[in-house]
């Protein structure tokens, strides 16, 4: 038998893969399960878009241009630039989610063995998505004490070796929901043009913002058109995870070009995908207020019913649709199987996703925080934080 | 300004970009193009799939599975074992048309630095996969003097080093339409077992295979079911090739295991796209049998036309809808933008695929091919062979 790849012995299943099978036997037991694990919102997805699908004209459905349908890039590039982006449409190749613009991202600026510093907990992809490219993810801690703040500059300073080719940043952040500061994405652009860097940032969660304040995005900075590459998905923006268009951003026409080589090797992004997307451009600005408001409402519910536990840590997240919570348990691996496996309360449980999964490496890193995702309506929020707060005792109890 | 990668520099565009800008000057000053250089085809995708996507009933639409929709995988199956591949569900991978399947194929397979080889002229983006992954493409030559079979065995023999991973082919085959026969796919059979190697086969045109010849599938070969991997998409089967669904088909479970932690990591397949190509599963066998009638046609028109032409040399192919035809020219590159750049018959031009595009050197292959895809109408392609009949002539005239 053949042999496999090095990358397949060692490229990470998804985090929560292995609680699944949990999951699934307790829903065959009866149990009503409550997901807090997946950034999958219920939230509907605008109606423009779902119209646009309903009326699809064509009769043969064709490629597409290779840098996605030029209608649509320039409608994305009007959007972009009354968020006061400065975007041209020719900055913009239009990829298959914002997966892809990562990948491609990585190829187009990284050789093999050089390497991308990451702010840790990262979204896990991130890892997977750096081993295809040949690239090596070097973490920076941060830390639940302050939020998830940026790591001080220093500490970036220290893992700066000749192979260091960008940093990399998700801004709001996916799993800790922290929103960077306009301090500290002018911070990262004093510290890229020291090392000559590329800075990346991954900005799919830029709608969803709290607290009146605004997101500050990589391509407002000046002086480094060719150093930021910024990536982009109507995933959550419009609630359509599952049509598959992202985007990506940048100046450098480098990097643009290396891009849409890729991209034509893969022939075009979904052309449905990029209907809907451009569609979506559309959705009236109320779309957006009252999803604002909902995610806000469940935030608050879930992050003040977290604060209320015994012996629970959880920041309130700025942005995204996730909080980090530091619980008083032994081992959030255990806990989250424990869950599903063992626990219910009145026929019901939850599923969370353990943070080590958001670590690189989940030795070495908490091992009691979880991530939660807040994106079941409240009376769901609030049912699920009751029964969290009653497994955390039992569980303890159990353990005592 | 931060580097590039590597990959930047030395990733190919596509084969007929250089061409695209005459034939947009050729069109502005009036002329009519007939394109046979790519292979869009005006065929209608089947009604089934326009109806499923404008009925789609979903509110939110949300991710699938990262292997694909079961029910989707399912029917899948049952469509390849109606052709008797005898394929589980379970041995499918739902792709981003069958371009990623190929990049995930790679991925699996290969480590930096490994070979693939692959018969030329071959599909042009096979190169760019193959350098995403840090592939090497060994090419082994095929000649249009018996139709472009497969080069024999001891060539292939000659081409294996301890780096040699795998053999690549594609079957029909893009850019040649030859249909590689049962014989030939059992002789790669004994090579793989021989030496050890997997046995890629993109597939993607096995719909198209003519004057009463069968399909042969790496699928259907016995006691390889570790080595081979089979890639398909519904871009040409159902004439959607802006839909992106593909698949990758293997019996090897290291390498479907592989692949599933790729997609666990950009999440899905597009949605929309898997609701299509699930319900072109219905479409009528009638469908199938109108358009292989109307490829018969084209082809023979192309072929039997290409033939007659002084010094024109175009073996009739088996399958797919392309054909490769010899020239009496000095060089095809030259030839293909003089047709956009300078000439004209009536108002009207041709536009071709020059054959250099699909050799891995294309400095150290024949110089007088281009590549025909039959993609129009009869009546259209009438007269696109009357105007590259008058041009040859007036080409050699020109320079004679």
């Amino acid at each position: 038998m053949p042999q496999l790849s090095q990358l397949a012995g060692v490229l990470p299943a998804s985090p929560i893969r292995k609680l699944v099978p949990y999951a699934e036997a307790a829903k065959r037991k009866g149990t009503k399960v409550y997901h807090l694990n997946i950034g999958q919102p219920d939230i509907e997805t605008p109606a423009v878009s779902l119209e646009a699908i309903h009326n699809l004209p064509d009769k043969v459905l064709e490629y597409t241009h290779s840098a996605g349908i030029e209608n649509y890039r320039r409608r994305l590039a009007d959007f972009y630039n009354r968020r006061n982006l400065g975007v041209d449409y020719t900055n913009i190749i239009v990829t298959t989610g914002g997966s892809e613009a990562l990948l491609f991202g990585f190829l187009a600026i990284c050789n093999a063995g050089d390497q991308v510093i990451v702010p840790e907990p990262f979204y896990a992809n991130y890892n997977s998505f750096a081993m295809e490219a040949g690239v090596e993810i070097v973490p920076i801690k941060s830390f639940i004490e302050n939020g998830f703040a940026l790591p001080a500059i220093a500490e970036f300073e220290k893992k700066i070796t000749p192979k260091t080719r960008a940093i990399l940043i998700c801004n709001p952040n996916n799993p800790t929901g922290y929103l960077y500061s306009k301090e500290e994405i002018e911070q990262l652009r004093e510290l890229v043009i020291k090392h000559d860097l590329y800075l990346l940032s991954d900005e799919v969660y830029s709608d969803f913002c709290y607290d009146g304040r605004e997101h500050y995005s990589v391509l407002n900075l000046k002086g480094v058109d060719n150093n930021v590459i910024m990536f982009d998905s109507v995933s959550k923006r419009y609630s359509m995870c599952g049509v598959r268009a992202g985007a990506l951003i940048s100046r450098n026409c480098g990097v643009l070009d290396a891009v849409l080589r890729m991209g034509q090797a893969r022939l075009c992004a979904p052309y449905i995908a990029q209907v809907a997307a451009n569609a979506a451009i559309d959705t009236p600005q109320s779309y957006f207020d009252d999803v604002k408001k909902e995610y806000i409402a469940r935030r608050n519910c879930v992050v003040e019913a977290l604060q209320k536990m015994d012996g629970v840590v959880c920041p309130c997240p700025g942005g995204a649709f996730y909080a980090v919570a530091k619980l008083p348990i032994d081992n959030a691996d255990k806990f989250a199987q424990w869950l599903l496996e063992e626990f219910e309360y009145e026929g019901e449980t939850v599923m969370v996703a353990p943070a080590t999964g958001f670590y690189y490496n989940p030795k070495d890193c908490p091992q009691d925080e979880i991530r939660i995702a807040y994106v079941l309506k409240i009376e769901d929020l609030q049912k699920a934080m009751k029964i969290l707060e009653i497994a955390l005792g039992e569980y303890n109890a159990k353990r005592g």
